[in-house]
């Protein structure tokens, strides 16, 4: 990368741990491709000094924005002064853009990268009917996105039904015209089948929807990144399914990230 | 320089304003020609939000040290929970180690780039007669480490005398086998001439001693760095002294600031 001056403008990753991320890597990519004089840098930031160091963050006067994951994404949307509406129905946020003054705009990109990783691979959500498994964090942006993006219908499953139930509560408030339902772990009748809980990530997870029921011609999305080839994305190869990888969500929201933050 | 993952150790100089800070080029560099998974960033601080901005980077759990410039050297020395006998002796930092639980360690290495300084060049101060034009920060670290090179003799003039007194009585606890004396703007006497001021960086500005008692033999070394050829440099080397510049005391701080933030 470029060399890092005192004219660079700095960003961060906040998360703890933050041995894993990758956004140092491709965020410096994209700054690196687009002439860009900046750097992103991991910071480690245990929860018990999130508020603390979000207060100092308001002071640093070259910093643009700040990426933030694990476990840090919906503490830090109540330290934000102003959401994005995406960020406000999920309570959460993965992107802050700083604005002069030290004043902290939140987003969360899950959904949009999400819906961005299928245009990449030339799947169109706009008109299909979406079955969502998951109602949390990533599930609430996703859910978002995909009636953003104009999912003629949109089917939630999660073992937890309330939580399902309170998210499509929300949802209908912002998208009235588009039918919602609470569903079974039978994706039967949906075109776009997409994995928004973490079950695929540890061996031995069960599937996170009935997998037997899954018919050629849907297609079947995860976000889980690693493994690549989740259980439920080599059960929906041998029956026939288009299949998409978590990776291309992320990849999406490098750019994204990168625009919200101001440095593009 | 190298990819930054989310293992890179972080390091930063805080400044206000950072603009013109040349401590990430230099640092970075080091890192890099030694293999080091290591980058260091500019963080504009402004001095109200400095106590804030210590106590969040004590819980940044990646983070080794902080490399401190204008005008946090004297405030951020009574935010650190210990001070080496430089720093203390000065009341001023320039870098601080990030020990684990956060605690924080300051040094100040002006007085020892300095004399490392001067070594690249081949001088030794050891047994030198020192003259020191400049009573304020980093006339004292400079004082301290000449005594502590084994200068045998040390004058201090300041335009403002009780400062140089009140130096000399600080230093003389420290290293009472020194003859230490307060002078005036004349010279003569001295192997080893220094200017400690900031006088020489502005056009127009007064000599910060006497040039025209410079006579050949003396060594006269500047801290200004800006420019590189000093008026008082200028007359030394028509004096036919033997000059030494202000950037190679910068450039020896870089290694002995990496060592003691603990990334060599």
């Amino acid at each position: 990368m470029s060399e890092i001056t005192g004219k660079t403008k700095l960003y961060a990753i906040v998360a703890d741990p933050v041995l894993q991320v990758k956004t140092p890597q491709n965020l410096n990519r994209l700054f690196e491709a687009r002439g860009i004089d900046a750097v992103l840098v991991p910071m480690q930031v245990p929860a018990t000094r999130l508020a603390d160091w979000v207060t100092a963050m308001r002071g640093v006067l070259n910093l643009g924005g700040v990426v933030v994951t694990v476990p840090h994404k919906t503490a830090i949307a109540r330290l934000c002064d102003e959401l994005t509406p995406a960020a406000a129905m999920v309570g959460a946020v993965n992107v802050i853009r700083v604005e002069p003054g030290g004043r902290l705009v939140g987003d969360i990109l899950d959904g949009r990268g999400f819906v961005a990783g299928l245009r990449t691979s030339g799947i169109e959500p706009s008109g299909q009917r979406a079955y969502l498994a998951g109602a949390g964090g990533a599930a609430n942006a996703i859910a978002f996105s995909l009636a953003e993006a104009g999912v003629s219908a949109l089917t939630v499953h999660n073992r937890t039904r309330d939580k399902a139930e309170e998210m499509l509560v929300r949802l209908r408030q912002a998208y009235p015209d588009i039918s919602m339902q609470v569903g079974s772990p039978d994706p039967t009748g949906h075109d776009l089948v997409v994995n928004a809980t973490s079950l695929g990530m540890a061996e031995g997870d069960p599937y996170p929807l009935d997998v037997d029921r899954l018919q050629p011609g849907q297609t079947v999305a995860e976000i889980i990144m690693r493994p690549e080839m989740t259980p439920l994305l080599v059960a929906a190869r041998d029956k026939g399914c288009r299949i998409q990888l978590g990776l291309p969500m992320l990849a999406a929201q490098v750019e994204l990230m990168a625009r919200f933050m101001g440095a593009l």
